[in-house]
């Protein structure tokens, strides 16, 4: 086994090894701008450890691990455009340095690539890597579509909320951690096992990503704080907020998450201060906990050694440890 | 072997009968919305026939022929985006009956459910399908991104533009085909024949399209006669007309494709006039006879009956005879 640190340079220097000068030029280069843009590549990494765990050389695993990323980045391109953002990662989006045409193109061109990568396997496994795929890649669409759809309801129920996060975001790592056991050839128990601790551990971090987007330290954590206050997005924590509330609150709550103030300072800090007193941020923090606990429960019924289910075990706390 | 109309039959049943409702439904109307306007589906109807001339029943190549029309249709929706196009089948596009988004991300789930139907072969023919698709599709986005380029460049040369149609029209047309060889499991040989004779047959096609547009019958054309020549597409007639034109004629023909006048029915006509003198519709039609006839040449080799390369001609003959 590797760190994480070390998977990240494998994943870099096979990324850049793939690339050639392919024509034309104006559908390629915004393909190497956006993956050469970084992230932490949390997705592929989880490919190849996956493929360690189950007892083969992640080398084997680099082009599905790559094929993830790609279809990763191929969705910020569209949600980007989709979002009208103009960064992502500290940088100008794909639509922004070039135009709306690019985006959707190139994006359409990296969803196509990310499935040749399959390719370098042979007739079984390409077939369960291009299904899982492909079934993933669909909930991604359905989960992003969820999403838009919740922007213009009033009552979206926590159930529906978790299941659309675990179509955005759970699903692409569970399945990046099934790809490394579907190259190990590993038994269908432990595949199905991997997939669902990739699952929980996804859900735990989303949640844990709404936490923070309120209550994480601004030095820290990436992305403005209160960011998903000042858009009046409907997460877990306002969910759970307006669940909690008595009627006066949650009508307050309710008119908070309506307005745009152009000072939003105030707004935040009475949204916030309505999350703690209602106990929707403790309940976040128990679903994020319960989440986790899930995924390492996981862990005791797979078929691997003890030090590899620690290493997975260290894995996922280092993640949700993120103090941020 | 059945007629174009019985082939069009089972597919539009076939069609109805894959339609589950599924969620959430902007996600999946939208998809339902433009398979259903219909369209002659020639594409489809080409896996099906391929798969009757090499002995195979074509309900085998039912999934492949719809993964090609459900793709054929995803690059309409994206590429009606990128035209800012209103219309579609006379209906409203995708991105116009509801919105931007919708036709991005309806467009990306459609792309994803193509794949998804080559899951009901074996793994072998999955592979081989899935990756003749992938290399297919990708090359119908260089060719969308060569035509976009295109746009603002004036130094486009022949070969340049029949590599654009190429990519942008015939290699799926040829892949359309291939599949049916592919699914039929005929000789390798075969199978890149009929892959050769769609491509040829696309070509044939497409210059035909580009002929139409300038010279076809108002009546029975379908699309608005002279379009090409009112948004100053700079189709196989034009860079012909281009290249044996005169300093003057060039100049003027230059000229009048960068203006929109509002009437544009004098525009059309000194146009049609300069590709007639200039011997420009006389080399177009040479060239829709030279591609063809390399497509029926392709059947000679072919290792089938001759009854069945008379029908594949026939069906050349009757597609390429449209005298519309």
């Amino acid at each position: 086994m590797h760190t994480i640190y070390q998977y990240q340079e494998f994943l870099s220097d096979y990324l850049q090894s793939q690339y050639e000068s392919k024509e034309p030029k104006n559908l390629y280069e915004p393909i190497h701008y956006i993956l050469d843009l970084g992230g932490k590549r949390i997705r592929p990494v989880l490919t190849l450890m996956a493929a360690e765990v189950f007892d083969t050389d992640y080398k084997k695993a680099l082009p599905a691990a790559l094929a993830v990323e790609v279809f990763h980045n191929f969705s910020l391109v569209h949600d980007d455009i989709m979002d009208d953002a103009p960064l992502r990662r500290g940088q100008e989006t794909v639509h922004e340095k070039w135009d709306l045409n690019t985006g959707i193109l190139s994006g359409d061109a990296m969803l196509i690539l990310a499935y040749q990568y399959f390719e370098q396997y042979e007739p079984v496994v390409f077939r369960d890597l291009a299904k899982l795929f492909s079934k993933t890649a669909l909930e991604v669409c359905e989960g992003q579509q969820w999403d838009v759809d919740f922007e213009s309801r009033n009552d979206v129920t926590i159930p529906e909320y978790l299941k659309m996060i675990q179509y955005k975001t759970a699903v692409l790592v569970a399945a990046a951690m099934k790809m490394g056991a579907i190259i190990a050839e590993t038994s269908e128990e432990n595949a199905n096992l991997i997939y669902d601790f990739g699952l929980n551990l996804g859900l735990a971090f989303q949640l844990q990503d709404d936490y923070l987007d309120a209550f994480g330290n601004p030095e820290t954590f990436g992305k403005q704080v209160g960011g998903d206050i000042i858009e009046n997005k409907k997460t877990y924590l306002y969910l759970k907020a307006m669940a909690f509330s008595n009627e006066e609150d949650a009508a307050e709550l309710s008119r908070l998450f309506s307005i745009h103030p152009e000072d939003s300072s105030d707004k935040i800090a009475v949204v916030k201060a309505l999350f703690n007193t209602s106990g929707a941020s403790q309940s976040t923090q128990d679903a994020i906990h319960d989440f986790t606990f899930k995924a390492f429960q996981t862990l005791d019924k797979m078929n691997i050694s003890a030090h590899k289910k620690e290493m997975l075990k260290a894995f996922g706390e280092n993640l949700m440890g993120r103090k941020v």
